[in-house]
């Protein structure tokens, strides 16, 4: 424990939808909640202690969160680590690690750390340059995924290579550079899954229950938990995904995204350094929400309970795709009517077309019943910007 | 619907704890809250868009509230009804009405009232001087209970008078004078129990499961859910709840507090326009939490499931009885080391002798293992002032 727990205070780098509802999770608690975020009006900024305004890579803003919190957390990774990692060495309280988030960082790196810690993943390789490329198909095949080491999130910064034409349009397009690119061997997965691990300051682990996820245009729709898959599968999953957390020295929560091939095999896809989108139901789904779970980790408190209250679809409500500007959220009273259905709406004032607006988590003893009420719901309810937006 | 969803604003007067779990219910669907209280630093100050720090008596301070916010309602009754009852019929949306609030401010009218309305109360009588007390002691028999009309709670402004001389004693120390006292018989009750009941604003209602609720020195201490009755002693009581609240015309959420007497009677004792203590547990305990379905009742919103989830117990953390001031909550670890056991803090910086400072609830299937739990993490946690508190 830092100090007197009715004085805790906590600083997150991000004020998005996780750093918000982390925030509500810990203000049950007691705790106060400082946050570094370029935006005024970002989602967390009205439940929070004190709202800091500037950019993640602000040093000074950033002292200055840490300067005024007991431990700084963050709620993305795309942030200064090398900054961090002084800061660290300075004696400020930084979770997770900036050393472990340094290796995540670097997509290339994060799986050399892994599968020489004898870890599965999918067959990569570091690209430096367009000619290395094509050894590089040559060598792994195709399709072949090619991705930038740094900064993607959401599919953004990956090009599936499917033909070998598409080979330069593919490395242009990632804006190709001496060592900001890899490759990985493009998995024909059975299924996407992932798993909410949680470790505390001493080493303690918790797992939740396997995510199985539904990406749609590399942007995750549904989770359905538990994962449909066999109880030896989501035994594996699990261990490779706790063995991962162990071997990166994870602190508080972090999700273990992974592919189960179609031989049953467990692959390593990638790993958040945070609380994430697959581990939303977990707030009401489980005993400990991950965010609560992430709170406790950074604080040296004891990890709770993992345990599923019921089968738990959870869908993301986006931004609908042909309209930008000022947000409308329609079919409210719809959902509301449904039981053991539960809304979030983020607060974002912006839509844009699939931009992450608020989500909706459904239990349900029974799967297939949740994950048709979860069907019914994703009709009801549409999110429109107020100008019409034209994808060519 | 008043208007956008994602644009409503609630006006909330009272920034406690109650209006901090609202809004904190609220946040969770995207909803703004604005809240009106003196403190500057009251338990919802940092869970909300805007505190406007007034007192709960100035108009120009309840007016701003009401015109910055599409619905203004309130966490606490004693605030002031007629004004509330003029911007009513100005076109302001109060909810609960001003006209439900004027009737339940009055205890004495309160029980008229739903006497003329056939529910069933204690024997009770406005006392208008000290002679009339006499007389009603005559009526009614000793032990009685001297109440002020207005203005108390936690058994404030209460007095039991067991012998005739304490009639006299009683009557000065509530300050007796006309029209400001009621007495009422003394029900040797079985059980004090209460019902969460909601109503929205087109008459449609919910009632949760029944609490019984266990007080000491008129304090709640633990609410115990369901409460240990007979079924039909269940439903007696849950119909009396539902018809007070329909004669009353309450929107939002109302506890309604009885009594079960050794007969099995149920006795209405009090009713309190809005969340209460004794609903906390419904945050896990059911699908839907009294705070959300508060919301929805005054926002016109399908009302939720009042499922409970898992037999579940209420212990309430209150301020050391020997220390006041700057608050050390001792022995929060201890807690958060048990499942299922969901810890509320408030964020209340002052610590008083009795103090609400947070709560504690646990959820089983077994409501004993629920009660044992309960029992023990109340032995874990202490919250003390710095200066020691000497009580004669």
């Amino acid at each position: 424990m830092l100090r007197k727990f009715n004085d805790i205070k906590i600083g997150i780098i991000g004020g998005g939808q996780l750093g918000k509802m982390m925030a509500i999770e810990g203000k049950k608690l007691g705790l106060k909640f400082i946050i570094l975020d370029p935006q005024p009006d970002c989602p967390a900024a009205t439940v929070v202690d004190e709202l800091i305004i500037g950019s993640f890579y602000d040093e000074i803003k950033i002292k200055e969160l840490a300067n005024k919190t007991d431990v700084v957390t963050y709620e993305f990774e795309h942030i200064h680590a090398d900054l961090l990692k002084t800061m660290e060495q300075e004696g400020y309280k930084i979770y997770p690690s900036p050393s472990t988030l340094k290796i995540i960082q670097d997509k290339y790196q994060q799986k050399k750390f892994l599968t020489e810690q004898g870890l599965p993943v999918p067959k990569f390789k570091a690209v430096t340059g367009l000619e290395d490329l094509n050894r590089a198909v040559m060598e792994l095949g195709l399709p072949i995924l090619l991705k930038s080491r740094r900064g993607g999130y959401d599919g953004k910064g990956n090009y599936l290579i499917k033909t070998m034409e598409e080979i330069e349009i593919a490395y242009k397009s990632l804006g190709g550079k001496d060592d900001t690119l890899m490759v990985e061997a493009f998995v024909d997965f059975e299924m996407e899954v992932s798993a909410i691990v949680a470790r505390g300051i001493y080493g303690d682990q918790k797992v939740y229950p396997l995510s199985e996820n539904i990406h749609e245009d590399n942007i995750l729709i549904t989770t359905i938990v538990p994962a449909r898959v066999k109880r030896a599968i989501e035994e594996k999953a699990k261990a490779v995904a706790q063995k991962s957390m162990e071997v990166l020295g994870g602190i508080g929560v972090f999700c273990i995204e992974m592919f189960i091939d179609r031989e049953g095999n467990v692959l390593v896809n990638e790993i958040a350094p945070r609380v994430h989108n697959s581990g939303h139901y977990t707030i009401e789904g489980c005993s400990t929400s991950q965010f609560a779970q992430h709170l406790r980790g950074i604080l040296g408190l004891p990890l709770g309970s993992t345990n599923l209250r019921k089968s738990s679809v959870m869908i993301n409500l986006l931004g609908d795709a042909n309209s930008k500007g000022t947000a409308s959220i329609i079919g409210v009273e719809k959902v509301l009517k449904e039981s053991e259905a539960y809304l979030h709406i983020y607060g974002k004032k912006e839509s844009k077309p699939q931009r992450k607006m608020g989500h909706v988590t459904v239990l349900d003893s029974d799967i297939n019943e949740a994950l048709g009420k979860a069907q019914l719901i994703r009709g009801y309810i549409k999110i429109i910007g107020e100008e019409a937006e034209y994808n060519d």
